[in-house]
């Protein structure tokens, strides 16, 4: 395994974590995410870590740099589906992923997305009254 | 690894496969996608095979098994993502997914669910005519 597939959905970009990450696989993810968001001109990335038991720091430094590039792409980072236990032991290590925002499931996190848009649009709407 | 994790997007389930199968996990996949399927209310399922390098007679079996099982419990699967020499080598081996149908890319493989869907639903409309 030497790529972790980026699904498209609309303007949104999914991929699902379900293998132990290591510097290169984590390294090739940040390139391919970012060249994705801009060839397939993404607003969001959905990041699923329902399969994940544990999420150590070099996990949450992938995921807080993936949201810093995303968002200067003018992306919103979503993650999805984190174990209650992960989030507890999150909390208890420091981790408190600033930066990257969460959803309980894909589709939450769907819809958080497709809200900022017509939220941001909205609010281009007001700047012109 | 012990589990494929499954996510729910509408009336559809998506699976990305992309780790080695082997026997357990395989079982597992297909007990979990059957219960989802039931307590989900899904319509189809959609499985993502973009990241594997390899199809194999055991993955072939794996992906009609759900396919059946699928289709009698009234939901469609799609297989998505195949890369263009794992079409070749299935041919050349003579596994031609019967059963399985086949879309190129995620968003495809749900827009043919949904027409399906708005198809079942037309010929329920013709019936009553």
């Amino acid at each position: 395994m030497d790529r972790i597939p980026i699904l498209k959905f609309g303007n949104a970009l999914l991929v699902t974590i379900q293998v132990d990450m290591h510097d290169r696989l984590a390294t090739a993810l940040e390139e391919d995410l970012t060249s994705r968001i801009v060839s397939n001109n993404a607003r969001g990335v959905l990041i699923d870590i329902s399969a994940l038991e544990v999420v150590d720091s070099f996990i949450g430094r992938m995921l807080d740099n993936i949201a810093a590039v995303s968002r200067i792409l003018d992306a919103d980072t979503v993650v999805v589906g984190m174990r209650p236990a992960v989030a507890i032991t999150l909390v208890e290590l420091g981790l408190s992923l600033t930066g990257v925002k969460t959803a309980l499931n894909v589709e939450r996190g769907m819809a958080m997305i497709h809200d900022r848009l017509a939220g941001s649009e909205a609010d281009d709407a007001d700047d012109e009254d």
